[in-house]
């Protein structure tokens, strides 16, 4: 499993437009096989600035989730929403160590 | 659901220590209730720098969780091998909202 945690600024303005955007992003990657949790969070005392906690099975099912058409439809939907840059690290696993372990019930 | 993300620094004599330590409390915390998640990551470029991504059911669970005997095992045994101070962030919920979305097979 590989994990990627992405900071999103989002414009004040947007926010509404971004959160929906971003729950279509969220269905359908939790449709693809290799995506086990696709998070949408936000911080509670800063509007506009959201956390995505993505968990791939492996570093081709994160390239697989980049060409998908959800990605791609949400990558131009926001593009003109964000405030600045998002800010993107990918961490490896320690625990819970089986795939069974990652995977939420649909 | 709320979700805490508490960043570590691990001094680099102390990294297989930590994880073992940090293993048990991951365990623990998944038999808790009100605990949903308990993801151990490190950043794979940055030895001895670890994420822990923490879901609750609430905030009482994550108080909850405080109390326990794993936690505060793990809080006596990592404290001196800690390189700085830890950081968290406390995050609210977008998607999924069912609790069930959070839950992983255990």
């Amino acid at each position: 499993m590989i994990v990627r945690l992405i900071r999103v600024w989002v414009k004040q303005d947007s926010i509404a437009a971004f959160e929906a955007a971003t729950k279509l992003n969220h269905v359908g990657s939790l449709n693809e096989p290799g995506v086990l949790r696709f998070d949408v969070l936000r911080k509670p005392d800063e509007p506009g600035v959201y956390l995505l906690y993505e968990v791939y099975a492996s570093e081709q099912a994160a390239e697989e989730h980049k060409q998908t058409e959800h990605y791609q439809v949400w990558k131009e939907a926001v593009a003109q929403m964000m405030a600045r840059a998002r800010e993107s690290e990918t961490l490896a696993v320690v625990a819970p160590t089986q795939e069974s372990g990652w995977r939420a019930v649909r």
